[in-house]
């Protein structure tokens, strides 16, 4: 088992990367809470998978468990569902002292009478790699994806890689473009260890260490700044195009693919500002590819990615804070005048078209 | 002007107490932000009064403002005004940067875009002596008042007592409900200070310093305890039959009102039990009946003040922890077992019935 650390200004608490720890969940949940109610907040995926083996371990542990299912899909980070899934913590009476457990339940906990106890058990390369470690909860809104949300770090995340093993393909690999995200930013082994990747499967074979690695250099992105500051900046690597390649494709690609093809299309950019090398673009792009991540851009208007990127939450008054890198593991930010945001992402798309 | 240090774990602030101070807001804000886009939400009654002059002045300052008006009641406490709010601000491409004012959005400004700057203007002596200090933001649900919500400080609190010259009668006494509250619980000068208070008209003459002190017993509780531990118990006096009251009045009864009647009713239950000193509850009775607030309680069936306290927040495990005087001014905690608090409350609700 791996044991990371996270300490924040408002909490510290354990992320735990133990293959098979799903299986022992109540065990892993009494080294942080007593017994107490807990509602397992699932979707009707993972629910139909997991609910009943969790439910039954916590109970047997002492727990009272109620068990909440959402619909599968982003549709579901709603306030109808928020709405529903408050209504039905009140309605069992649930009070400030009882938890939520979920990968998906973060906001509600966040909110539900000022706050409740959270563990989160991640069942998604994404969620494991990405979502878990950070505090961050969202909902969205017509207007825009994560509009709504919070700051709220839980008591445990507990990552079982072996529950990989029942995630469609294609979900698995998306989670890989968040995790060379990640390595590109570090460097060194963790980047060396990419190589060790060259088709799907090798993801599950060497997952512990890539979600471990990962969620390490989160960890010690997060000690430093909770909230979107400085640092925290890095983890939008990549984010910039892909934000507006994921908006603009409406559900067409999912967040890592977008992420890949983001991480790709910003090296493009700062090759050609000569800020970054030339070839890391490609060399990003050859580690995604084995996995079977698009790299290349769709075609995509100007104004609209333009007009995407100017709703961005990583605008700041008339700029939008880029990342880059001077080499890979030597991640820099760049701050680019709204005005200059076209002349700096054109070429990109000329070439993609 | 009165300045009041806030600090807590997360935030420091300052709350401003300055009669006139309204008529300056643009001045006071720039001490703490720089110019930005600024959403200035409000009710319909509050706005109509106050609205025009805070945008004019806001504007001349170098802001840009955005007036956001929900209707005046407890019913736009609620998921649909929230959610309506929510999406104003990101159809006014809002970004995380700008800020809100008013003192009925602290909970909009702590989920759009996982929280946004708040700036506290409160115009009811309720909202400048209770809600202003603390950070709790609340929305109501069926199943209850204040069921979802969060604890984020806003970046300064500008309290003007003008504001409550238009008060109406009612609403200025319900709030000198919580200002006794908390003179009970501080003693000494504090508690010497209400025998100034001989009618409702009192009240405006003295409120600098009725706010001051109030404001100033709660930034120290809220400093000690920012969430809602050991010390911040206290400020629950009165309100544990209070809350019942008040949610079994359905609407009868405003929030000071309830809680006038829970303070009285608190103290004769201690007595009873010989824990607080006999006398203690007339002496609170008569402070807040010069002032027209109720002191005795209603009517009302045992078994559904025990049904509304079971649900009340303050219940953890298997207890629920009130708060009673040893003497004016020296508060305990006292946690009840739920299956002793009908022999507990039923000689009071009989002496009133």
């Amino acid at each position: 088992m791996t044991t990371i650390e996270v300490k924040t200004t408002t909490a510290n608490y354990a992320v735990k990367v133990k293959i098979g720890s799903l299986m022992n969940v109540a065990q892993a949940i009494k080294t942080v809470w007593t017994p107490r109610r807990i509602a397992l907040i699932t979707d009707t995926t993972v629910g139909a998978l997991y609910a009943d083996q969790v439910q039954t371990q916590l109970m047997a542990g002492g727990f009272a468990v109620t068990v909440l299912t959402v619909p599968t899909g982003e549709a579901s980070k709603s306030w109808t569902q928020t709405m529903r899934l408050v209504e039905a913590l009140s309605q069992a009476h649930f009070t400030r002292n009882d938890g939520v457990v979920g990968d998906l339940a973060g906001f509600v906990a966040s909110i539900y009478m000022r706050g409740i106890r959270l563990i989160q058990l991640p069942t998604s390369l994404l969620a494991q790699v990405d979502s878990s470690v950070g505090g961050k909860t969202a909902l969205d809104l017509p207007t825009g994806k994560n509009l709504v949300g919070s700051f709220y770090q839980p008591d445990l995340v507990l990552i079982d890689p072996q529950t990989l093993t029942t995630l469609p393909q294609r979900m698995l690999v998306e989670g890989y473009g968040e995790v060379v995200k990640c390595a590109a930013l570090v460097g060194g082994d963790f980047w060396e260890l990419l190589q060790s990747i060259q088709q799907p499967d090798d993801i599950l074979l060497f997952a512990p260490q890539l979600i471990a690695r990962s969620v390490s250099f989160k960890a010690q992105i997060v000690r430093a700044d909770e909230k979107e500051g400085g640092q925290r900046q890095l983890l939008n690597f990549g984010h910039t195009i892909g934000h507006a390649v994921e908006l603009l494709g409406q559900g067409k690609w999912m967040h890592g693919e977008a992420v890949a093809m983001g991480l790709v299309a910003v090296c493009r950019v700062f090759e050609a500002q000569g800020l970054t090398p030339v070839g890391t673009a490609n060399a990003i792009a050859a580690r995604l590819a084995v996995v079977g991540l698009p790299t290349e851009l769709p075609d995509l208007a100007l104004s609209t990615v333009l007009e995407a990127m100017r709703h961005d939450k990583k605008v700041h008054g008339d700029q939008l804070t880029w990342v880059y890198l001077t080499a890979l593991g030597q991640p820099q930010l760049q701050p680019v005048p709204l005005t200059d945001l076209a002349a700096w992402v054109a070429p990109v798309l000329n070439a993609a078209a």
